[in-house]
């Protein structure tokens, strides 16, 4: 039987969503080690998103296989139960035996939280990239105008040269301002390595005035990751909607 | 020169706003001491409002004096530099000589979260209690119109007998729900030891069903604590407004 299972998780404290080998704290090996316990049974789990250590998800979106006799309700008590308080079981349901988590995805939203004010605010200190200086939002828009659509966003990625397509879909960016906080909502089809995280560093070199929004032109025809922008930190990145 | 400084923090690893004794974390503490440190001389502060152990405050004014030749930017900017990141310093400003942070307060609010879901969220786990039963508003909002106004609050309060006067006037509570979260915003001129928790849990009780509106009446005649309802977790907490 395959299941859905909606997560959320605050990443602060782990390396990253994707299991691995020499040992590391992260979200997937909790999420795995949790259900196997409740399964009574080794149990893998497909995440949608790979976050990176320290992004947070508001919805993650994982499937897994399992026999069991449980309800859904039974295995999500169970996980509310034995998950760390920074991993939370939003709702489990079954789901069709070809549903995988991460191929079966069509689009997903990552929004990146700027606290863009000289004075600190320690509830957002964890959830948010503090950035003091004036940040001009309409070249911001005018940058990420020219992001959306389909292309080799090889430049806008940490990974180095693979064989596999380095091509993704950009489908909206919205940037809005309330008070001093301002959001960068990024919507795709999917995401390289780290490609949001210098999507924004980027945004934030053009309102602060340090690039022009037209070098994005520049920076997808060089296909060089050191002509795109900084890699705005972790803390203010999460994996917030899912679409199948 | 007397100073007005407005702070913001993070209540949770600390045994509450006010200097004890016998060592502790307290925020006044952390405040007194980093203070002197800049100011080259033993520095004392008055807090507005004296949160208890893992209350949060969004605002928090306190006021000191100093002979120093720095300006205020100047004592901000070290502020922010050694103040620990869950405690931080939105401004400073020149006061009257006769200002006092508590004593001067005309009324203050102090706003408490509620997250009322049976799904976890992560990110409010710090800074709202959780609490998935089904609360009725419409009841809470009877409840919380029988506490506004002026009355002996003794029966609200965790504090022994005292001859200090227990009369307090409460000048509005306001309860919101927006999504899974309920805020209870509740004005007044001043509060007793533990107030607005006991406030907040009797409320709760009304909402669940528990107890009935107008029980708010027999509470005030008892004047006995055990009549209220239970004390609401710090973590929901907030000092949110103050006025002079």
């Amino acid at each position: 039987m395959k299941y859905k299972l909606t997560l959320c998780y605050d990443g602060g404290r782990y390396k990253g969503w994707q299991r691995q080998k020499n040992a590391g704290n992260t979200i997937q090996g909790k999420v795995e080690d949790t259900l196997s316990r409740i399964l009574g049974r080794e149990t893998e789990v497909a995440g949608c998103g790979r976050t990176d250590a320290g992004v947070h998800a508001r919805v993650q979106i994982c499937s897994f296989t399992a026999e069991t006799d449980m309800s859904c309700d039974e295995i999500l008590d169970r996980l509310r139960k034995y998950l760390p308080e920074d991993i939370g079981a939003i709702s489990i349901e079954r789901a069709d035996p070809g549903f995988h988590a991460r191929l079966s995805c069509q689009e997903k939203t990552y929004v990146y939280r700027i606290w863009n004010s000289s004075a600190p605010n320690v509830f957002e200190r964890k959830y948010a990239y503090a950035y003091s200086n004036k940040l001009d939002i309409d070249k911001m828009r005018d940058g990420a105008k020219l992001l959306v659509g389909t292309h080799d966003f090889s430049s806008f990625s940490s990974v180095k040269k693979t064989k596999k397509s380095t091509v993704r879909s950009i489908y909206d960016i919205e940037i809005e301002k309330r008070g001093d906080l301002i959001t960068i909502a990024v919507t795709g089809n999917g995401f390289l390595y780290n490609m949001v995280r210098i999507i924004v560093g980027t945004l934030i070199e053009i309102g602060n005035g340090s690039r022009e929004a037209d070098s994005i032109e520049k920076v997808f025809e060089s296909n060089k990751r050191e002509n795109a922008g900084f890699t705005a930190p972790a803390n203010g990145l999460f994996l917030w909607n899912i679409k199948y």
